[in-house]
């Protein structure tokens, strides 16, 4: 017996990076409890990046890859794709003729988003982008999702989400739709190898295909206690980006190595490699597992085309109810 | 070698009065002319009745008998229901992420509507209704249509339809869409029978689908010259509703009557019968096509998804290239 459904979602806009490892661990999870949909949501890809889809198709291989060589099992999940099934487009907008402008545009995520791009003298505002939540809304409610693994910043929109749930379900008087609470996962926030918060952009991040060289090549590039010039110097690992990487991936051994670096025990030669030998433990598997699908050309599309089948059955079972409930229901249904 | 494409809506708000008949004669006059897609706009209806969508089926059966007895030919045009071309919903989806929320914001029709809401103290904003012209827009480009019938009030609407065409082949190197046309049409503009403007809502219209009693009763009690009193007192025709109706079903002998008014050679309930028998003659043909049409159950139901199927084969063409062109196109397309 499962304790539910869930449904989560990523932006196909890059390979990942060791920084989301967490949260793919935690969707891993996840799995052997619950129903779960895990969708590649490239049609949110585009608020950000419309004008430049260049890249797009490659992406979704891209997330999927890395995906399923971190452990989601298309045995157990359906693994997604929402541009694959109408209905997310559909159901949005169903839920954007009943959602008052408001709960929008008070979206604490959304007047960040404008602010900053006021800042960076953005790409004006998109009428698709003060709607983002009602899509990830229609994602989450068209497979009645009841949990959603979530980070704290996404809150405010799993808020927007049950009060479409609640206000659909008074108004036409019915229970179809659940109001999905949020799990809140501990997410461990690693730093990218200069210190400043990891991504892609800055090339400052580990990525999950890492080979094993490139591991290696960016452990040795990792920011250390720029105080610690020689050997002999004791160093202080709470400002050392590879300590942070011990705590997180060398449990066992980070007291160890942090006594060793303040009693100038251990060098930073020696304290990288430890960690490089360990990262190595976590992505040798990852990327393994990775060109054993690479090696069969055709099967992540496959196994992207039978998830987004199966999502499409269970999105038509929720739609039948939706139209019926709206009263939009044609004569091509019957 | 036909003109071009056209696509013109109605909302399925409730059976169609003899108002609405110069519109659906100079559709039926297009056909001839132009490949035309004319769609039963149900999705646009819940932007103003999402809380109360009960007669929402038995409108869309109404309509496309209005429709049909009118003239409309499904040997000649696409009949169709917008939900059930999925497509719509996608396109207006891709058009929201590159729309900027200003074009919308400040569309006149927009304006007037909110502020319209303020003073009724109606329901709150909802953020489909800001996107209704986007929705339109789709509607629209959906079959590459190049010209559209609309009245005056519908111009600002084309507008952003334009712009949307222009953007989207601008940012997407394409010349996918054509940037449609208004094909403005003169609207007989028909008073209700209390001098009012014709509303079903007001109970002061003639139904397109008026039994010749119900004709004769509503010409009856139209308003006619206050100031006549009796038969002998002379008359004021510009002041009259009956006249205004002889203006426009009985041109031949509207001289004649005006004439008679003025002169008190005719009387009122003369002058009534004889605007009955000229909208008997408009509406009694209508009126036998219907019954044709309801005398064979399931015939309409049958257009409808007929013409919806045509569509959606339509809209198929244009949304392959819509999404090759944003880079959405799914493992599931191959
Ligand atoms: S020994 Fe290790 S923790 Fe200490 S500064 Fe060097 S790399 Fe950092
Ligand atoms: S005679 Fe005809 S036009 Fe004159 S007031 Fe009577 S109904 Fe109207």
């Amino acid at each position: 017996m499962k304790k539910g459904t869930i449904f989560s979602g990523m932006r196909p806009t890059g390979r990942l990076h060791i920084g989301h490892l967490s949260v793919l661990e935690n969707w891993v999870r996840l799995q052997d409890d619950y129903n779960c949909v895990y969708g590649i949501v490239d049609w949110h890809a585009l608020t950000t990046s419309f004008e430049d889809v260049q890249a797009l198709q490659n992406n979704i291989r891209e997330i999927a890859l890395d995906w399923l060589s971190a452990g989601l099992d298309p045995e157990k999940s359906i693994i997604m794709v929402q541009s694959q099934v109408k209905a997310h487009a559909e159901l949005h907008l169903l839920f954007s003729m009943m959602t008052p402008l408001s709960w929008l545009e008070r979206c604490p995520t959304y007047k960040d988003q404008i602010q900053q791009f006021g800042q960076q003298g953005k790409e004006i505002n998109m009428y698709g982008f003060l709607g983002y939540p009602l899509l990830q809304a229609a994602d989450i409610l068209l497979y009645r999702a009841d949990h959603v693994p979530v980070g704290q910043d996404q809150l405010p929109h799993i808020e927007i989400c049950r009060e479409v749930a609640r206000r659909f379900n008074h108004l036409y008087q019915t229970e179809l739709f659940p109001e999905p609470k949020a799990l809140l996962s501990q997410v461990a926030l690693l730093p990218g190898i200069d210190k400043r918060k990891m991504s892609k952009s800055y090339g400052n991040d580990i990525a999950l295909s890492a080979s094993a060289k490139e591991v290696q090549e960016k452990v040795r590039l990792m920011v250390t206690d720029p105080q610690r010039i020689k050997k002999t110097d004791p160093g202080d690992p709470s400002v050392c980006v590879v300590h942070s990487y011990h705590q997180i991936y060398n449990v066992d051994e980070v007291e160890e190595h942090a006594e060793g670096c303040r009693s100038a025990g251990i060098g930073c030669v020696a304290c990288k490699k430890r960690l490089a030998q360990k990262l190595e433990e976590v992505l040798g598997p990852i990327r393994e597992k990775r060109h054993e699908l690479m090696a069969r050309p055709g099967l992540v599309d496959e196994i992207l085309a039978e998830g987004s089948k199966k999502a499409e059955a269970l999105a038509e079972e929720t739609m039948a109810q939706v139209r019926s409930s709206m009263g939009v229901k044609g004569p091509l249904e019957g």
